[in-house]
């Protein structure tokens, strides 16, 4: 194998590749990098058995071939390379060496053979469709930071991505949640997605998508099965393994039945949050919401340290109430609202609160109270 | 205790205070900030019982008094509260509580007695001197990456401040070194320098001394006695202890008989040195430096991993020699050096090497060489 690639282009292509691969591996091959050279060009593979990522490249191939090398090592290498050099790749098979060069700099790596590396085996997509890369990445972005962590309930480990019926017909919609908070994002069903079935997608993979994503006008090729998800740019193919297990019936924990509403400017309400929030050191720090005509007082009692209290103006005006929450999982909703004003739902002091983006119904969110 | 004071100037004061503050602490009160009002202004001092500093403010004092509180969410509390807003601190001493107020945001926080704060005992120093915030930073800036933290050599856990004879007469001098490699830096003696008796002034006391130099035109006062060092700006005084021990007699390992010279560009060489390292996982990596007529190769051998080297264009017309360093030594200094060219000086492979910035002899460092 022999080629020569952009400095540029190389960083980009296996810096993709090597975020994929496992600081700590127990199978030396699965910290290598999968290159391959034909004809047409370069490509990068990398893969910790859940996730693989190929990216292509453009290069000059001199003489194809494949071969795998460390991926951490080739990245940190196209990195300090200077930039707007020229690197040629070459792999003499016999000696089991990879030769990189550019300039004065001369690298020579030890590789593994290209037989050993694995592929996820085939699958049968039962569902192919287009999204833009703006529309997966709001569903995406704005459930994940409801993914659970705890790995005893694996099955909250992803955003479930299903086919869902709304008022206003089927959706393409993403949830995820851990029990004390959800979040479930509704866009319109692109064409081809009917028959989409419902899948978890692990924490990881959707870390690894974002960097698909960072091009507004770019169209992603989404294929779905039973046990697999892939994600396709031009130069950028990610597949995954679906997390295998059933998604709770989400349904039955957002609330349909509360009336009291109450709104507020979501950037004030969550630097009001953090700022009350200050007085304690506990990992879930309860803040009090009090709300009275037109006027909300968030405030947070920690006996040992101190206590704190802040008054917003909003529009409430519903029979007083008092409801306390983690201040963590309130700033992280209000953070995730893009308009100015966050409307909030809830019923008693004991019921879940539903959050909603000013009258907007595509992006709902859920959160548990906790006694004050 | 009741005093006003603008958001900022808080803020200013309060963060370096806390920076002094251990995370961890077994005595609860060193986790306080002791706050002084008077009718002059108001201080803010924290300790770790070795290092004390003591920042003044401009405040609107109503009612002087003085209390201490949580550092750490003082320091927060100020950071989070809208910019510009003015800031009015209480103390209710019978109720042991601080109220800190702004706008519609109020903070009630547990104190402790000023009595119980810990205060350095007075000393009487033997030495008081100013130097300009750009030489102290110098001085300091250039030595402190050589200090050992090793702790069971106590006496290297710091920057040696003394007074030395040099070819230019008596000139302040910093030393630093961990027994692998070494800083020495001079400046000029500044008026009342000459009593100055040579102080170890500990690692954590020169990163917050460096929070003092950012202002070159700023004019620091020092004041050195047997046990502590003073460094004083119009706002801010810092105190420590230094550390008690006997500084080694670095002058024995700095060569003075390498008579082979080689010129390098600084930059070019600590790229070079970063790249070729890229293929040794090990923590002290070796770089080989060949050297013959104006030729440079750097190279660095890992038979698990692999092989580098890159040649560069070098003034060197000594006889051919081979020498190996740890790369990390090599590539620190040659980030201090601030002209163009470094200049090593070697005798054998066996030997240490001494580096200066071309012809400056006012900052010399030595590193010892590693078996390749």
């Amino acid at each position: 194998m022999k080629f020569s690639i952009e400095r540029a282009v190389l960083v980009k292509a296996v810096s993709q590749a090597q975020s994929v691969v496992e600081r700590r591996n127990t199978i030396p091959i699965l910290a290598n990098v999968l290159i391959e050279a034909t004809p047409d060009g370069v490509s990068f593979r990398a893969t910790d058995l859940d996730v693989e990522v190929v990216d292509r490249a453009v290069a000059q191939v001199e003489r194809p071939g494949a071969t795998t090398v460390s991926a951490i090592m080739l990245n940190e290498i196209a990195r300090k390379l200077p930039d707007g050099a020229l690197v040629q790749i070459t792999s003499d098979d016999a000696a089991g060496r990879l030769t990189v060069e550019a300039g004065r700099s001369n690298f020579n790596l030890a590789t593994l053979p290209r037989e050993d590396f694995p592929v996820l085996a085939a699958t049968e997509y039962s569902a192919n469709f287009t999204a833009s890369a703006s529309v997966l990445r709001r569903l995406f972005d704005k459930a994940k930071f409801a993914i659970s962590t705890e790995e005893t309930r694996y099955y909250l480990n992803g955003v479930y991505m299903h086919v869902a019926e709304s008022e206003d017909g089927p959706m393409l919609r993403c949830v995820a949640t851990d029990g004390h908070r959800l979040a479930r994002i509704d866009a319109a069903l692109p064409d081809g997605a009917a028959e989409l079935p419902g899948v978890i997608v692990p924490r990881k993979t959707v870390g690894e998508l974002r960097k698909l994503l960072d091009d507004d006008e770019a169209d992603i090729a989404v294929s779905v099965s039973e046990t697999k998800i892939r994600f396709a740019t031009a130069d950028i193919t990610l597949t995954s393994k679906v997390i295998d297990g059933t998604f709770p019936d989400y349904s039955r924990v957002i609330p349909s039945n509360n009336t009291r509403k109450l709104e507020v400017d979501a950037s004030d309400f969550a630097r009001a949050v953090d700022r009350v929030a200050t007085v304690s050191s506990e990992r879930s720090r309860a803040v009090k919401l009090s709300l009275e005509s037109d006027r909300l007082v968030l405030s947070v009692n920690a006996p040992d340290s101190g206590a704190a209290e802040e008054e917003l103006i909003v529009a409430y005006s519903d029979e007083p109430l008092e409801i306390g929450f983690n201040a963590k999982y309130l700033q992280e909703i209000a953070s995730q609202v893009d308009r100015d004003n966050a409307v909030f739902m809830f019923n008693s002091s004991g019921d879940a609160a539903l959050i909603r983006e000013g009258s907007d119904q595509s992006a709902i969110y859920v959160v548990m109270p906790m006694r004050v």
